[in-house]
C-alpha cells in the first residue's frame, strides 16, 4: 500500500508529443498533478519533466505504475524514474570538525523541512560525537590518514549500503575522495564548498577570495566527481562583504551561506527535483 | 500566413485531465513545445497555464488553431487566449516630468528586450518632447487640472485606442486615474510605485520610508485598480539601504529599482506570463 | 585590570570639533584606535560616533577612563557610554513554541559569533526546555493567560534583573508584552517580526502578505515599544517568493530570515553597534 | 575662490595620533566635518581615511589648504590628496559596437547622479555616434587592427590629456590595451567585465558561465592594470540564473548588471571613495 503521492521525474530527446503522453497516461488513470515543470533544452534537443501527483481513490504499488509506464518510457527513450513520496529517503552525513552544517541540517530534519531522513553521521573525528548523541543518531568516526584512506572510505561506503541511505552529504568533510569513491556515489553525493565556484577551488578559499579583494562571496552546494570542485553544480549563494572584512569575518558570513545553500541543495534533491545533465543539473523549483 | 509561434495562456478550475487535453492538442497538430508552465493552486482548486510553441511546417491562422482549441476551452471552462507572436503588442507610456522609466523603456525596446512596440508617449508636461522626439515617437501633451482631468483622460484612452495598443504602462504618471478610467483599462494598465508596496501608499513614498527608518527600500509594479496602489503586484524588488541615506539618496537609489522592476512586469505582460487572478497575479517566469 | 579593548558609543549635537576632541584625547591617553564610526546627521544637525580602541600598555579601569572622558561629553552635550569589552553582555531569551530563533542563538553563542552569553530561558510553555537542558540554560517556564499577564511579566523582568541581563530577546515570544514592560526594557528589548515592517503589522503577516500576492516577504528586527510593532527598526531582509508558495511555504521561508536577521541585531547590539535616535537607528556595521 | 567643500583622502601607516591631527587640523580652521570614513588594516598596520569637509566661513583655495595641511601629511607618512568639489572631475568613455554602458553612463550623467562630467567619447566604431551627436559630446572615431593599435591608444590617451581627464571609463570597449597604455593610466581607467572575477577571466565569460552551469552570474567594475581581468576590484553584482537561460538570456540580464555596477565604480572614483592599496580598493561607501 501507498500513501497515493509519487513524483515522476525524467528526461528524454526532446520530441513532439512526450507531455501528451505523459499527462495521458496520469489522466486515464485518474491521477490528479499536484505539480508540474518541463524543460525544452532547445539548443541540445533534451526535454526535462517532473511530475507530482496523487491518486484521488486507492493507488496501486509504485512498482505496478512504473510498470504501467514503461511502454511510454521506452518509446520516448526516457531516463526516468517514479518515487513513492510516503518512502522517506535516507542521508549519511559527513562531517569534519566544523559542525554549523550538520547542526543546520538537523534543525531542519527535525521541523521536517529537510523531507529526507539523517540516518547516520560519519567523522574522520569526535567533535560532533555529542551532538549525535543528543539526536540520538549513530556517529561512526572513521579515522583517515594517507594509509588508511581507502579503508576508512569502504567504511563510509558500507554505512551508506547498510543504513539503506541513497544520498551522502558532504557537510564540511575536510577530506578529498578518492575517485574510486566518488564514481561509487556518482549522482548520490553533494559537498558544500565555501567559495563561488568556479572561482576559488581546493583549500582555502574565503583566503583566496580575501587575497583577491572581492566585494563578494559565495558558496556553491555540488554533485561530487573525480575533478575536485568541478561537479555539477546545484545552487549557490553570495553575500557581499566589504575592505573592513578580515578573512575570519569571511568564514564567520560563509556560516550561513554554506548552511541555506546545502540545505537547499539536499532539499531538492530528497525532492527530486534535480536533474543531472552532463556537467549541468537542471533544478525544478 | 503566421510565423507559426503561438503563445496559449488560460486559467480554469483545477480538474483531472486538463494538461492532457492541452498537450494532447498540440501534439495532435504537430506543434512542438517550447516552454511550458503549469501552477496547481490546490487550495483554491484553481488552473493556471502557460504554453509556447511552434509550427513545424506551415501553421494556420491564430484564429483557425482558436477556433479549434474551442471545444477543449468550454469542456473545462477555461479563461483563455490564443496570441501569434508574430503580432508584437503595442504599448502606450504615460510620464510625467520624472523621465528614468521611460527612457530606460525606450531603450529597452530599441534593443529588443522588452518585447513590445512603443506606438505613443502621453504626458502632462513636455519635459519629455525631446527624448520622444529623438526617439521618434508620437508625444501627446495632455494637461491635466481638476477641471480638465476627465477630458484629459478621455484623449488618453483615445491614444491609447487609435494606436491600437493594448498596455497604458504608468512610467512614473503622476496622476491618479479616475475610477472609470482604471476600469476602462482593467488588466491593461501597468503602473510602478516606488514604494515596497503594500508599506508607503500614496504620495512621497520614500520620504515616509525614510522616516519610518527601515532599512531596506523597493518598488513595486502592479496592475491599476479604482484602489489606489492596490492592484495585483506583478513584481517587486528591494534595495538595502542605511542610516546615512536621506530622502534624496533613496529617490536616486530608487530610480535603478523603478526602472527594473517595471520593464520586467511590461516584459512579462508582453510575452504573456501574467496572468490576473483576483487580487494577485501568477507570473510564469 | 581589563582588557585594554574598550568602545566608545555618543551622539550629541553636532559641532566643529567633536572628532578632534575624542581621538585627541584618546591619542594623549596612547589609545589604539581598532574602528571608528562616525555619523553627521545634517538634516537634524546630530553627530554620531562609535569607537573601538585598545591599550598598548596597561589600560586604567572603565571607570577611570569615564570620569576623564567626562570633561569632553559634557562640553559637547554627549549622550554617552563607554564599556570594557572584557565583560560580556548578558541575554535573556525568550521563547512561546516555535524554537528555529532560540536554537539559532544558542548555536551562534556556542560559536561566538553572537558576542553575548545568553544567561536564562523564559517561555510560557515547556516545548523548549529539552534544548535548554542540554545546553545547559537556566529555563523559566513562565505561564501567561490573561489574569496572569501582569505579574508573568514581573517575574520576567526579575528575570533578567536577577541574571544581570541587559538584553531581553523576544525570539518568536508570542505575547504583547504590556506598555509597562515595554517601558521599563526602553532599548533593552529586541523583538522579531515576521514580516517586512511596516507591512503586515499584528498577527499571521505571512498569512496576510500571502493575501496580498507580494513578490517579497520579509522579517524585522525591532526594539519594542508600546506601539505594537512600531518600534526602531535595526535589521530586515528579505527572500523572494512566487505564486506558487503557499502561506506554509512563507513560514518555512521565513525562518531563515527570522534568524539571520534576529541574530544580526542581538550581535550589533551587543558590540554597540546600534544608536537609537528617535523612531530608528543608527547602526554602525 | 572656490565652493568651500572638499574631501581629504589618504592612506600611511597606522599610528597613534592620525585622526587626532587631521581632525584638530580641520576643526582649528572651523572645517565642519560633513562625512568621514576611516578603516585601520590592523593586519597590514595601514590606516586609510576619507573626510568630506565644508567651510563655514570663505575658505582658502586647495592649494592654500593643501600646504598647511602638508607637514601633518609628512609627519605620518601620508599618501594623500585634498580635492575640492567645485572642480567637477572629467571623464572620458571608451565603447565599441554594445551601447547600454555608454547610454546608462549619459543618463546618470544627465540627472547629476554620476558626479562627473563626460567629456568625449572614443570608439573603434561609428555605432554610437547617434547617441554621442543626440548629447552633444565629442565622438572620436578611433579604428583598431593590429598595426595601429600602438597608435590608436596615442590617440586615444592623446584625448584624454587633451580633454583635461582623469579617468578613462572603459564602458564595454572590446579591445585590450597594451602594458604601456595601462602603466600610464594606472588607477585612472576603470573597466567593466561582464563576469564575477575571478571567474571567467578574457572572451564571452557569459558563454563560459552557460557552460559550466552556474546557479548566479555577475558583472564586474575593476582598475585596469596590464594582468587581463586582474586589477583591483572596485564593485561586483550579481543575478541569480536557471537551467532554462541560454547565454543569451545571460548576456541581456548581465546588462543590468554592468550598468549598474559600472555606474557605481564611476561615481564612487569621482567622489574620491576608493583608495587603491596593492592588488585590491578601499571603497568608503
Amino acid at each position: 500500500m501507498t500513501t497515493g503521492r509519487f513524483i515522476l521525474a525524467l528526461h528524454c530527446p526532446d520530441a513532439v508529443g512526450i507531455v501528451a503522453a505523459v499527462s495521458g497516461f496520469l489522466a486515464e488513470r485518474g491521477f490528479s498533478i499536484e505539480e508540474s515543470n518541463q524543460f525544452h533544452d532547445l539548443p541540445r534537443d533534451a526535454f526535462f519533466m517532473r511530475t507530482a501527483f496523487s491518486a484521488l481513490k486507492q493507488a496501486g504499488e509504485v512498482e505496478a505504475i512504473s510498470a504501467a509506464f514503461e511502454p511510454i518510457a521506452e518509446r520516448f527513450k526516457m531516463d526516468w524514474r517514479l518515487y513513492d513520496t510516503a518512502k522517506r529517503p535516507r542521508i549519511v552525513v559527513a562531517v569534519s570538525r566544523i559542525g554549523h552544517c550538520l547542526y543546520d541540517l538537523l534543525h531542519r530534519e527535525q521541523t521536517g523541512w529537510l523531507g529526507g531522513e539523517i540516518v547516520a553521521i560519519v567523522s574522520n573525528h569526535d567533535d560532533m560525537a555529542p551532538i549525535a548523541l543528543w539526536r540520538d543518531k549513530p556517529y561512526h568516526q572513521i579515522e583517515v590518514t594517507p594509509e588508511t584512506k581507502v579503508a576508512a572510505e569502504a567504511r563510509m561506503l558500507a554505512v551508506v549500503e547498510e543504513t539503506g541511505a541513497e544520498l551522502l552529504v558532504l557537510a564540511r568533510y575536510m577530506q578529498v575522495l578518492t575517485p574510486e569513491t566518488c564514481a561509487a556515489l556518482s549522482g548520490r553525493c553533494i559537498n558544500i564548498h565555501h567559495s563561488f565556484l568556479p572561482s576559488f577551488k581546493g583549500a582555502h578559499p574565503y583566503k583566496q577570495a580575501h587575497a583577491r579583494g572581492v566585494k563578494i562571496i559565495g558558496a556553491t552546494a555540488h554533485y561530487v566527481t573525480p575533478d575536485l570542485d568541478e561537479g555539477p553544480i546545484i545552487e549557490q549563494a553570495v553575500s557581499r562583504v566589504s575592505h573592513h572584512h578580515t578573512p575570519k569575518d569571511f568564514i564567520e558570513m560563509g556560516r550561513d551561506l554554506e548552511c541555506q545553500v546545502l540545505a537547499r541543495a539536499v532539499r531538492w534533491h530528497v525532492e527530486r527535483r534535480v536533474i543531472i545533465t552532463g556537467a549541468k543539473t537542471v533544478v525544478f523549483t
